[in-house]
């Protein structure tokens, strides 16, 4: 009656190839049924045919979006708009056990705001890493607004392998790489007084200052190198987004910013900020050669160990410039050849397009004037090239492969696709179509829709409010991922997906192809953190352990299905413990967690990887650890007790 | 050609209705266009057509996930499938502020394990309260196996009320209410001694303990009552899954176990503990009257505070007995009438079926004999009704509206679809269907599906591995839950989602009109933690303010688009403050974060929300505090300054 099956007992995988039936590609016969039967119209029909992917196929194209104050990043696939992984960066997620092991523990720590590790972060920017400025699939960057730190995340494993805090600024808000990725930009957002420190806040103009940091990465390493990274002081204006130059503008970049009025707020100013902030018609776009400025930083004096172009050096020395743009600007997006850089200022219907060859002459003839830093203001006119009336509240701007800019309208809850002229197109600086979305998008993206070959096809509006666009889930609503093919004559939305986990504001999308992830570590006994082979792993069950040398306790343990090595851990009461594990599968998938009762750890050990967790053995008790990945039929059964006699 | 936009700087909602096209429903000539160019088969059109939902139109039933070891809750819409809500429950997430306000960092901090607080939890199974054995959509209980708590979200705003710590045991893993939710079911897990204290490994028969614990749950307060809860003392078996009795059988429960080998791996027995688990043919399911237990109860003596019956008390009262169950057993699960109990023990291929009737007739007669503990075990040839022969690796099984069953097959990566016999079909005790899914399936859900009134329609699949499925995203994968559509004589697969942000175990599925969650909180100045008026509240911004009482400075302040007030807070370095802050919105989705640098705080206010964070000012220096949530056109405005002076 009850045979018990012979084998078998690891996680098997019959079925491969399931779930797709044979036959050719068509509607058949029960499509018309089931759109009668669901009230779909054709347009629903034409959008669940686009989006839906078969069971077991892939999705074209990956998204990499921020997770706002969530802190981590979403990758998606596209078009499903599926969420595949979170990633963890500046939050603690035991589920990949990020921010539960040394080595996590570590990353964490290693950027401290004033000696505290923080907990969380407001990711606003990834940024992929480029070469001759295309996606290259290699690393992506992130940072935190609230903190002004950048994370390294490598996208072989997609795990965060670096964050550094900015030692100038407590705040951030672009966050982009140059065409080779020789530098992580970092602009600043709220003005301090550069290092964190303390100044009266009626001391505002002279005690208070902007920064735009550039941070020096290492590819080899796949490291930012603080030491060789340097800033330029700016004024306390709020800097927001920037963009890189390339191809006929590399080496220089564009960062706008607002409240050039230093409002301060109602207690100094008598109105609100938001008032304040907005009586001018324009504010200003920073216009930085930052390879010049690398040459000029070696000589320049440092802040909190940071290299500082002072405001009046980077004047001198013919690097920073501002150029007159329309009031609140978020989005500076620089065009594909790198000639054109468009702005948009929230409070202004058009977008505003400079000429990058225009900004030079400007500068060579000395067309300026300076603002109350001494910073030279080129004239606006002799740089813009054209404006285009685009809708209330433009936001952002992306590109596609034939010659249109795409740009969110915040307060229309629309995207205008809009036509680039110059070498672009012949109609170009006209509005072309438009776009509902529901509702207030923020930022939009399009498939490598900033790098210097736009590939076309869809775009995500990432709006803001949703409303009652979804089920209801209590007073916290979800954000709405819109998916609009762009591929037509008309855009097309053709699905929305909410996103109940995060406030993410920006993404990018890139072709599948581009991006290479490893399915398991490359050797049994792998270091995450180092992306080397661990020094502390442990590769054969008859070689795990406990060794005890005075009153530390350490183990080396191998994890397979469906046992760790050894299964019993005695150690004393009091012990500083040591604990090595090494998943010694090399099978795709065969994760292993570890879950140890009472000392907050969980570990996710992918194939091949070695992690540490180091505790000390206070309670005196029997503490069952177990394996959190369902890993076999006998997964239950992936357990040992570690003991601490008191 | 500046014109500013005159007000409209709020966030808007133009474009309602949008993306839904008029006219009437139908495939249109595009689809057979699509279908073509994408290479999908009828089969793919039918899944596209069956699960996209048009923008703007809401799911038909939530799903409430658990979140695995990242110790969360996600809700999802079917059949689309989109996460719409990952609800924080043991593991802090600031995008809900969660764990980051006092009000949160308290109900993380009631339950601490041996005076730590824990963040993290590794959730198994949600349990959605119920009145007369249906889902009654007001309470989501889930537990944390990690460490044998139990946590309330109250699904009006879908946020954690309470965890409490089991005081007996470490780890559990079932989590069951009974039909009107008196009282909420823990089984243990991993025997250790009572009150986690030590006990040598070799006196593990004698020392270590199971146990089944009874938390009262108080439906008014929508609290669980420690005071007058209970548990009764088990063998050192592993305790697993359960379900009540309900109807013919309400007032029992039933809960299954393995390793009654008692085996504890290489070190003490010389074997593996997954082979020395694995042994005898049979493990024990506990049968249990908890109704009977309450009484018993109230005269037991108490461990850590807890009543808990011994297991001879147990005996001698007649509310404990066992049965033999195939071994390895998972879930046990009650079919719709109370009157059957259908086990399945993963090594062996069929599903074991016992009739309640039959249990009663055995206890009356005194079939039974008693264990190596003194429970009596009840002969298992005059407890079944029937087996019927599955598949390989059966592991939990779910009903629905025709009198089929349904189980998983882990080994068999399948689902099989058998008849019920009794008042159910006359076909009964039958394989019906078999379908296989991608890969290794643990728990399934269906509709409702372990109620007394299942509905059919739709059963998700929750695989454990997802291998091949989907886009490469480094060595951890994500799981993958694939929707089966139930209603017709075939079970067809229509949608696979990637889940990777968890590894779920178990999920329930309600109809969406059973759940009504609030758009906005009832009042502004609402504490979400008491479900009442805040006592702290400011709500009008005139009398928002800074106070400094000795060392000691007290915020209120108020949040709406795009102001804090005030919007300038000073305070001396060294001040404990204590910060209070109201969200005096009542717009839907009209959320504000506040983040402030340095003292690791994301809020999240939802409309009418008032929360409180209290921290020591010990950084001298300028913070800029922060919306969080892109609220209005001038979001990015809505900051102030919080400012130390030394």
């Amino acid at each position: 009656m009850l045979g018990p099956v012979a084998g078998g007992l690891l996680a098997s995988c019959s079925g491969i190839g399931g779930g797709k039936s044979g036959g050719g590609a068509g509607l058949g016969s029960s499509a018309q049924d089931i759109a009668s039967a669901r009230n779909l119209t054709p347009d629903d029909v034409a959008a669940a045919l686009t989006t839906f992917m078969p069971s077991g196929t892939h999705d074209d194209y990956y998204m990499f979006a921020s997770g706002g104050h969530a802190g981590q990043v979403l990758v998606l696939g596209v078009p499903s708009m599926r969420i595949i992984k979170e990633i963890g960066v500046f939050t603690p997620e035991p589920w990949q056990g990020w921010g539960f092991s040394d080595e996590a523990k570590d990353v964490l720590a290693s950027a401290q705001v004033d000696g505290k590790t923080m907990t969380w972060g407001d990711t606003h920017h990834p940024a992929l890493s480029e070469t001759s400025g295309s996606y290259d699939g290699q690393f992506l960057f992130i940072n935190d607004k609230a903190h002004a730190r950048i994370a390294v995340i490598d996208l072989r494993d997609m795990v965060t392998k670096q964050i550094v805090k900015n030692p100038l600024v407590i705040s951030d808000h672009a966050c982009f790489v140059t065409p080779n990725t020789d530098y992580l930009i970092e602009g600043a957002q709220y003005a301090t007084p550069l290092g964190w420190g303390y100044a009266p806040i009626e001391q505002f103009k002279d005690k208070y200052r902007g920064a735009v940091t550039f941070w020096k990465f290492d590819r080899t390493a796949g490291r930012i190198v603080p030491e060789q990274s340097f800033a330029i002081e700016l004024p306390p204006y709020f800097q927001d987004l920037g963009d890189a130059g390339k191809l006929l503008s590399d080496g220089w970049c564009f960062l706008n910013s607002f409240n050039t009025e230093l409002a301060v707020g109602t207690a100094v100013d008598g109105k609100p900020l938001e008032i304040g902030a907005s009586q001018r018609d324009m504010d200003y776009l920073s216009v930085i050669n930052w390879k010049q400025a690398a040459e000029v930083a070696k000589s320049a004096q440092k802040i909190n160990g940071m290299p500082v172009i002072k405001m009046q050096e980077a004047v001198n020395a013919g690097i920073l410039y501002e150029i007159p743009e329309p009031n609140c600007p978020h989005g500076v997006d620089v065009a594909p050849k790198g000639d054109f850089m468009v702005v948009s200022g929230k409070l202004d219907p058009h977008v505003t397009v400079y000429n990058f060859k225009k900004i030079q002459d400007a500068i060579a003839a000395k067309k300026f004037q300076p603002d109350s830093y001494g910073i030279p203001v080129l004239d606006f006119q002799s740089c813009v090239e054209a404006q285009v009336e685009v809708g209330l509240g433009p936001l952002h701007t992306q590109f596609d492969d034939k010659g249109y800019a795409y740009t969110s309208l915040f307060l229309d809850s629309a995207i205008t696709r809009w036509t680039l002229g110059g070498d672009y197109r012949q109609d170009g600086w006209k509005v072309a179509d438009k776009i509902s979305v529901q509702y207030n998008v923020g930022h939009l993206s399009a498939i490598e829709g900033d790098t210097v070959a736009p590939k076309g096809k869809f775009l995500v509006s990432l709006n803001k409010w949703a409303i009652d666009r979804f089920s209801e889930v209590g007073p916290l609503h979800p954000q709405n991922f819109q998916l609009i093919d762009i591929s037509g004559d008309k855009m097309k939305l053709v699905y929305d997906m909410p996103i109940g986990m995060a406030e993410p504001h920006y993404a990018q999308m890139v072709r599948a192809e581009v991006v290479k992830p490893w399915k398991v570590y490359p050797k049994t006994g792998w270091d995450p953190a180092t992306q080397q082979s661990s020094t502390v792993a442990t590769v054969e069950p008859t070689k795990a352990g406990v060794g005890r040398d005075g009153t530390t306790s350490t183990v080396n343990m191998t994890a397979m299905r469906s046992h760790y090595s050894p299964d019993i851990v005695k150690v004393k009461q009091g012990d500083k413990v040591v604990w090595h594990l090494t998943n010694i599968e090399n099978a795709e998938d065969a994760t292993h967690g570890f879950s140890l009762p009472g000392q907050n750890v969980n570990l996710s050990l992918e194939p091949g990887a070695t992690l540490t967790v180091t505790f000390t053995a206070d309670h005196a008790g029997v503490h069952p650890y177990y394996c959190t990945e369902f890993c076999s039929a006998l997964h239950l059964e992936m357990m040992g007790y570690f003991i601490v006699e008191p």
